[in-house]
């Protein structure tokens, strides 16, 4: 309120959520949406993971795509969640429209116990949506001391190896480890994000080299013709192949779209027909959970010894918990003016939530 | 012959074998070593695929240690291959220092029957040694209509993203995909490998940016200063990600060796103590072969369409062996004078073989 009513000070106003609101305001709005309590919890507990590790883009700053979603039958929260095929070492998933969250939740889950009573199981899913930070996945297998392993692909980014059109999607990667502080890897195979190149371009920037080409397939550090071309691989051929290999396995494989068909990832617009492939191994089945955690740990606190200061996968992200859960997350004018037209229109106040 | 008696003309000799001689000399001296048919047949095969493929420094040049390997006790042709643990979906195997080609052949033959019946599987193997090359494994599982999925540790040679030390090996990943040509990637988590700065070391000249660190930890393109130093992970921090993760899974995992205390995958003068995951999915548990096949091709006929020339993972590889088949291996000096001792030792006329 006090943004509206001091018109000429707003630039000095600063807003933040913390933790605990971040989450009652995202059950609020999900309960308003008509989503039961279940699903509500699974949206926003991932939602605010995405925050909680600084990958805003998939937090609260993405919550209007899913009131697009749902307004356009792309999302539809009462979807019947269908197993297609199944053995006791993996199953297919059909999660009929419903939120991508809540399937890839129940797939993963479905991973975990399935491994944790064979040792390792893999569960593909079809006709999903855009499931939030990839990570939150693999990180309900680490809870139960089971390896976590999620890809997925989503709408087309980087051209193939040699071409210039944008054919394969920036396909994440997040691998989760069991121990006793968090080790966990959570990456596109894109050498950059799309928001990243839009963000350059409203400011005027250059963007670093190798990151993209131009519509004619050569290199550019102009964001406009990146935006109008492709966004290259991490690693050039190497993480072009991994990126290859994930739409496979997260198209054909799981009778999902693949390619240039995949739509509905980056907004909910169109429907989402992206696939995913959530695996979990127990390390109880092969040497035993103690003595895997115990070894683990012994090679990280080896790395660690290396000068001057080694970084472990899972480290960034611990960091940027902390900081979130210390000072909030902030919330910009322009989040702030998103999320007070949703909670207009689901009669919630959005000032009793943020702090000012 | 013509080698030692034109002394003068010896750089104008062409030496050369092709696939069908390689695969008899390797059976030939392999059989004078002691190894039974089944696992010579086995240890051959791989040999020649890797030579097949281009990477010669896992092929025939690279037998003289594995007869280092029997005659220094670490590798044993009849070590018994003990299965510690199994269950339907993984097993975990003891090569009992037996030759990493036998160890990985049986362990992905184990992981493709169990994915089979079930739809996924893993393998793990501690007690092993060097099995040639990675996609070698991943190639027995497509042939089968599986999709294969290899991964190794290795000596270390890459240090962790911050540190100088070299804790990390340069641990491959190799993936095969079914289908009516070849698609597959063997690629190892290293921005290069150290046979190719001891190459650049040899003759004089700088390695290209990006590759290794001096021992301070300082980017280098001096390769001297960088084998005192080493070598980045391709990709930088993803890349890292990778290679620390597969570490993981191959070492603590499986009950082998990880980081600075792998040994023994360079050379065979020591005990090799590095793991391996095998891990076999079966596209009829999900879509069923036929649609899997069938959209991946219509996949990579529409990435194919992008210009001026797409690559697909397998490509390379299938020229190389296209290549091999037409032309034979190119036999140097070195690689004849190495052979030619290996031979005398074995009572083998290394000259039956070659062509000059």
């Amino acid at each position: 309120m006090v943004l509206t009513i001091k018109k000429n000070v707003e630039v000095c106003v600063l807003m933040k959520i913390n933790a605990e609101n971040e989450k009652k305001l995202l059950l609020e709005m999900l309960e308003k949406l008509g989503v039961n309590e279940e699903n509500a919890e699974i949206v926003a507990e991932a939602t605010l993971n995405a925050d909680l590790k600084g990958f805003t883009s998939h937090g609260l700053g993405r919550f209007h795509n899913y009131i697009t979603g749902i307004e356009s039958g792309n999302i539809d929260p009462n979807g019947e969640i269908i197993i297609e095929k199944e053995t006791e070492a993996i199953a297919l998933i059909n999660g009929n429209n419903n939120f991508g969250q809540v399937v890839a939740y129940k797939s993963m889950n479905m991973a975990i116990e399935k491994a944790k009573k064979i040792g390792i199981a893999a569960v593909g899913t079809n006709n999903s949506n855009h499931f939030g930070v990839t990570g939150f996945y693999s990180d309900l297998a680490i809870k139960k001391g089971i390896i976590g392993f999620v890809i997925a692909n989503t709408e087309p980014a980087i051209a193939p190896l040699g071409g210039k059109e944008p054919i394969i999607g920036t396909n994440p990667i997040a691998i989760g480890i069991p121990g006793d502080k968090y080790i966990a890897v959570d990456m596109a195979t894109s050498a950059t994000a799309r928001g990243k190149l839009l963000e350059s371009s409203r400011k005027g920037e250059k963007i670093p080299e190798g990151l993209a080409l131009d519509g004619d397939g050569n290199p550019t550090t102009d964001p406009d013709k990146a935006l109008k071309g492709s966004i290259l691989p991490f690693g050039q051929h190497k993480g072009y192949s991994l990126a290859f290999i994930i739409e496979i396995l997260t198209g054909p494989l799981v009778g999902a779209a693949y390619g240039k068909h995949v739509t509905g990832t980056a907004t909910c617009t169109k429907n989402c027909n992206k696939g995913d492939l959530f695996v979990a191994i127990d390390p109880n089945k092969f040497v035993g959970i103690d003595e895997f955690k115990k070894e683990t740990e012994k090679f990280i606190s080896e790395l660690r010894t290396s000068e001057p200061k080694t970084i472990v996968p899972g480290d960034i992200e611990r960091m940027k918990i902390d900081d979130f859960r210390k000072k909030g997350l902030n919330i910009d004018k322009s989040l702030y003016k998103r999320l007070s037209k949703i909670c207009d229109g689901l009669d919630i106040d959005i000032n009793d939530f943020i702090e000012k």
